[in-house]
């Protein structure tokens, strides 16, 4: 009996995020890689109170979710996102209270964290238009893939505010450097594809019509992949963000010792001992 | 009503650093801009003991300064700064107690600190030489530009002392990786401006005729942006530095939902929906 | 007199590693700089337990070592290291109980520690394959030279295990940044020594016949260093990890204070004033 734990185990999630449909994106779930896609392409895809919520929702039901081992973050057109929209977002923002005011800026920063919390890995498929919050969004994602003309802009100076949003003066950084990352948050300026793939933005830029391709093809090779080893990969490049090194170090040490309990690693070993690809269930 | 705060209010700066001309570097003020001018051309632009504790009292006062929404950090004739003079420092350190070096060390990394410490972007103008302490001041700056024969050298190992001076083991790592920085610091040999510039320590490179003229333009634009809001990234990029991703998500949506209360993002919004570029007053 | 402290002061050690000949790899001393040579050629130079026990207690053995002021790492043949052998060590573990696999896990994070916790910088010389736990050895160095032809592998993902392992969720972005490391994390796809190179990685690349001779000249000018601040330089690269950076700032300006009382600095400046080249004593 491969699980012997009764089917209704609430630690063991039987209902992926399908479940439901969402609202204000759009979602297919195939081969275990859920495609989340931004969906008003006439106005480049902006962001919403409503597709905030719903997004926020649905990454942290992600936590709990069997059939989704990968996913794809991408937008409808050309566009990946434009960010919050000015005219539904910006606007009722200058009459809010403090407490509105941060309950709202709590839930976006709550999307990153549910993106960076959730144990699958994350690939944003950027094209066009990838502005404020869109590009905090491509920045919470694992993996990204751009295209020649992908346009990425944290220009939250440019409505007045600081570039400290949701987690940016903390994930920039530590992507492209305090330097490049102090410079487009001051200047709230476009990075181009090119300098996002140079400064270690984008992990690969591909053509439009091959990006949603290349993407596709990524997020299946992660969800075939050891599923359980890769949330532990996920959750130990953010456990270990503010810790020592040598924290670090034994945090790994126990993570890993856990992995090498797991059916996959046995898998492989056996795979491997009868020069064969192994095949990973998960767990 | 705009201010209803009474004009001798203590939290308000009245006067800016303008107000005492300093002895040991040139300043000049205008349009928000402050220019800070390292001027002993002739023997490169070297810090003294006066010149440090005087930059260091300055930087200190930018905090209360009304004056001043920006600042340029640059070099006399065709150096920026060689650093800790030999004769009118290195010698007297030589011959210092510990409790007397300790007050040296604590000094110099005290500029750095208050530079880091000030609302106001400052971005560092470096031609030629740029060594010790200066390749310090740069590092401690919020952008940087250069030109292409700027040289820049974390030399104090070779005077005998260790890569730690002035935060250097903390921020250099953090602006071109760790592996760079080990070498730099390890061997003491100069950055060339084009490793700089690909490795994110320089923003941007202009020739030597137009680097100030390009400086001024950054700092400028910067002045007239929302420079509340500017001082709020610059301070989450410092408090952001050592905590995890949560807390930096948490303490992101605490000092945005603060800018959302200010002046100029109503501005921003207006102008938006105006069709019109707004205009920043920095409340 | 120069040390006015007894010879069997057991805090200053009389006898290098170089005292015992280790069984697992190979090694020579020659004007302080003590060359590892990982030495299975025929296999790429995988580690065992034994091997990695043995270098474990190597490298904790350096802490206390008077000579050796340099190391090199590097392995037999045309390759680095293949990482954890898989028939001596992948094998074994598939049969482990939970304590031993954290045994295990713990010893090999323990040679990371012990490679970061020495005071003496180590080089490593890095040729065709740098797999696995061999990238980790590579990653743990402080200065890396390649070829065009190494290839690096973090492929811990491909035997079923997290990118978890020796720290590398740790160190890989510090060094490369967030994102390149999350794609070698996740896919455990090998890096190029072009990409290794232009992601600072590698340091530079030799061609293979000039490998050797640049890792040497490189350790040697360190070994000649002052090594005192070498080694000052290490602890606080590795103290700063999770400091705030005022702390950092606070931190050095002790760490430098310490360094301003060793002779090196004043046969620095000494060498200096009389127009010579510094010879250093490392005290």
């Amino acid at each position: 009996m491969k699980h012997p734990i009764p089917d209704h185990n609430p630690m063991r999630g039987q209902y992926g995020p399908a479940a439901a449909a969402p609202k204000h994106f759009a979602l297919s779930i195939a081969d275990g890689v859920a495609t989340v896609t931004l969906n008003r392409p006439e106005r480049k895809n902006p962001l919403t109170f409503d597709s905030y919520a719903e997004l926020r929702d649905w990454f942290t039901g992600l936590q709990r979710a069997t059939d989704v081992k990968a996913v794809i973050v991408s937008g409808a057109g050309d566009n990946f996102c434009s960010g919050g929209d000015v005219h539904e977002i910006i606007g009722p923002l200058t009459k809010m209270s403090m407490p509105e005011l941060l309950a709202f800026t709590r839930m976006t920063g709550a999307l990153v964290s549910a993106m960076r919390a959730c144990p699958q890995p994350i690939v944003a498929a950027i094209d066009g238009v990838c502005a404020g919050a869109g590009a905090m969004m491509a920045l919470a994602a694992d993996l990204r893939l751009g295209t020649p003309r992908a346009s990425t802009a944290f220009l939250f100076t440019r409505v007045g505010l600081a570039g400290a949003d949701m987690g940016a003066c903390a994930l920039l950084p530590r992507m492209i450097g305090q330097g490049r990352a102090s410079e487009l948050l001051f200047t709230g300026r476009s990075m181009s594809a090119a300098e996002g793939h140079a400064w270690g933005f984008f992990n690969a830029l591909h053509e439009p019509e091959q990006l949603h391709g290349a993407a596709l093809k990524l997020a299946k090779a992660l969800a075939e992949g050891p599923t359980f080893a890769h949330g532990m990969t996920k959750t130990m490049l953010h456990q270990e963000w503010a810790m020592t090194l040598d924290q670090a170090i034994e945090a790994e040490a126990q993570a890993q010792a856990i992995c090498m309990q797991t059916q996959d690693f046995r898998r492989a070993y056996e795979a491997f001992a009868a020069k064969q690809r192994p095949v990973f269930e998960g767990d």
